[in-house]
């Protein structure tokens, strides 16, 4: 803005909520004006909240989710079958896999994929975390569920070789048409792979 | 989510942001991992600005405006030219006016448009407060900058009619075409109005 127009404090809202990933500089004031105008039912809580959040969160030094306790409640929870363990790349991926409800299994957050052009090497992942835990004994199965990317599956594949000595089954999720998804519209590697990996009906 | 996976904390924080116009309940998940993952450079002096904000913002009883001082930046300010005064429906038109920079006047938030279907009457608005603005003197000019709706017209109306007695100059936007709209996509409305006040080069 050219001249002020408003308080300082709400320009630096402003300016903070611009970061947020989905809110860029225009959606940023129309969310701060939203929140003035729900101060007492939105904006109060949602300030509480983030504080609350803020002074609280943890990465649990077990599998790498995000919690306020660590180990994290899904290491912690004895209705779930500890001895599989699904790797996946990041917490939003353990959250939407979480929301399928499909497995009830333990998980491993490697905080992202191997990338040596980005200079992200196995140490900067969560591999060696892996590798111990299935080291320890009582892990049956290793679900690797990584993005179908070259990235990912390089990763799947370093993953695969450090875990070659130990006693456990190595899966991964399977390549196919997506539910609901039109053969139109897919690609060739997707289209094959599902031709490949065909079941009887 | 089926089962908890992280804390209620955690939950919360993604059941409010959620709220924030901008963001959905997908987006609310993301922007939460991005805020814990940028937890010290960007949640925590988010919290800290909404509970600033929220705790300090006030409605300036002159205009309307939303500021954390009464009477507020604008209305104080004394470079601002205070004779005339731009009406508008919401502070973020006000905000896109001073973005604008042509003027340099003062302002009047009505707080929406006469809308009787949704029973929005005179007195849900802030046209009292512009009326006697106007009945204390010292005001030459009133632009009214409200939508180009037929709420937004039918509330110019209601104000020029309620100002008539009063000595002051009352003006309202100009239509035409938008600079840089293409005359292919305009409606008709637009193209008659552009036509009829054309202007000689």
């Amino acid at each position: 803005m050219a001249k002020r127009v408003t308080g300082p404090e709400i320009e630096k809202l402003i300016q903070l909520l611009a970061k947020v990933p989905g809110l860029g500089p225009r959606s940023a004031r129309r969310a701060a004006l939203h929140l003035i105008k729900k101060r007492e039912q939105l904006m109060g809580p949602l300030a509480t909240a983030m504080g609350d959040a803020h002074a609280k969160v943890k990465i649990c030094s077990c599998c790498g989710n995000v919690d306020t306790i660590d180990p994290c409640t899904v290491c912690t929870d004895v209705r779930r079958d500890q001895s599989m363990i699904i790797v996946v790349e990041d917490v939003s991926d353990l959250w939407a896999l979480e929301r399928a409800g499909a497995m009830n299994a333990a998980y491993h957050v490697l905080g992202g994929t191997l990338s040596p052009l980005d200079g992200v090497g196995p140490d900067d992942l969560n591999i060696k975390g892996l590798i111990d835990r299935v080291a320890v004994g009582g892990v049956r199965e290793i679900i690797i569920a990584v993005n179908a990317t070259v990235e990912g599956q390089t990763t799947a594949h370093y993953i695969t070789d450090h875990l070659a000595g130990l006693d456990v089954k190595i899966t991964r999720l399977a390549h196919g048409v997506p539910v609901g998804g039109e053969l139109d519209y897919l690609d060739e590697g997707t289209l094959s792979a599902a031709l490949r990996a065909r079941t009887v009906i």
